[in-house]
């Protein structure tokens, strides 16, 4: 999906809601555990009930490769059930040396049809350029996160008196453009938007850490939107472990319609 | 694996070598590829022709997941293969957020009984820590890499004058311990191995980069060695791709026996 397909998503739904597939086996409604693939079925449902709400869902790939081949067919499953109108995004946090790198990609690309993926840029510009050759695929890069070890590097100053997350989208920006890299901010980070914006004016930021990390919805619009929205904020547990019951997809419903009645206004309030 | 019976087996072999298991598709000998698992068949044959020549063996996984589900199901075939008394290290670079690093600690450790795994530090401390909560197995934090993009950031100078590789190696080493954390450093950054070996004096070090990416074994070794050989050095394309007929794991074994001599020579001289 290109920039411009998603933005008209955005403005279609009124919505720049991301709903996170985390999906744990231990956490999902009892009464699925009895069939055939419990995990897709509960994104099976989890997805009927918010595809209307949403502009993105991003599964978070450490969940499926916990549970081994099977856990990977049914991420492939949930994959093709998404509406091809729905932006993807692979939680994967991978990056490494280039002919390395290049196997993600394919794998994440072409193998799978992700419209993008998460990279950590410790390894710098050869392990992030593999995912930048695929037409209107993204990498998501890493600059900062919403966890509290996003301190212990990320915003270690710099001897030319910027944090090293400055210096990542400084860097990296060069290597592609607005249309093929986004930029992981936390939500829990707002107070830095300003400053990453000052950096990135145009990219999209794919923000988690809304709901069960703590990030403020308004805080994140406030300092982080652009002319186009220029946000994809992200929810995972509080939306998808709403329920517990047989009508958990509802539960879900209810939480992710709350979010994007907000998310409605604030595109109202800059003009969207 | 514990670091004394690491230790045990490269007195043993006389060899601190890795092999790295980076197997492409279409890069192994066209007779592989009517078998029903070209890819273990491949794996299999290697490991018959090093396995009493080298001390680990490292499947980069980009490669295996780049195959989908069927490189997956190869992958647990070979790390069932590895004889046990071999260190298995999964060329992996994850690492997240604490809940979700401890599903990738579970996919490695537990599902999959890797040894070690290696991790890129962006993150921080509890993107860290759940792979050190597993007995006798090991988080190898990505320091200075071997590749040109290394220098991005890897190699930037901090407001206290250290390059972040030194400031990742001073944090991190605090997490756990010379038990339970190896360091990768590249074997092209041999002139940095004094200032590591400063910051860290007992730590394995996991060093890529011979072979095909051209560090040298005898600057590694002189640079990284500490008493208790301290270092593993990997080599995957220079050995695994040796040959391309039908005896190409013999190849492979000519050129792994070359380099476990040399090991043996080196670690003569500090008295191993």
């Amino acid at each position: 999906m290109n920039k411009e397909q998603l933005i008209s998503q955005i403005k279609l739904k009124r919505s720049f809601l991301c709903v996170g597939l985390d999906t744990d086996i231990n956490k999902i409604p009892k009464h699925l555990l009895s069939l055939e693939d419990p995990i897709f079925e509960f994104n099976k449902q989890i997805i009927d009930a918010t595809k209307d709400l949403c502009v993105a869902y991003k599964p978070n790939i450490a969940f499926y490769e916990s549970m081994g081949v099977k856990g990977w067919i049914s991420l492939n499953k949930t994959l093709e059930y998404i509406p091809s109108d729905i932006f993807t995004i692979a939680d994967a946090k991978r990056g490494d040396i280039g002919n390395t790198s290049q196997m993600y990609a394919k794998a994440f690309f072409k193998n799978m049809n992700f419209d993008s993926i998460t990279i950590a840029p410790y390894m710098g510009k050869d392990s992030v350029i593999p995912f930048l050759k695929f037409k209107d695929k993204w990498a998501i890069i890493l600059a900062l996160t919403s966890n509290e070890g996003s301190n212990d590097f990320q915003r270690k100053t710099l001897s030319d008196n910027c944090e090293l997350f400055e210096k990542v989208l400084n860097i990296s920006k060069e290597w592609g453009n607005d249309k093929n890299i986004m930029y992981v901010v936390g939500a829990t980070r707002y107070e830095k938007l300003f400053l990453v914006r000052k950096i990135i004016p145009n990219h999209f930021l794919l923000v988690p850490g809304i709901g069960a990390q703590g990030g403020s919805l308004d805080d994140i619009a406030r300092h982080g939107m652009n002319k186009d929205c220029g946000i994809i904020v992200n929810s995972s547990r509080s939306i998808i472990y709403a329920g517990k019951n047989k009508d958990f997809a509802n539960e879900s419903r209810k939480i992710a319609q709350k979010i994007q009645h907000k998310m409605d206004f604030l595109l109202s309030d800059i003009g969207i």
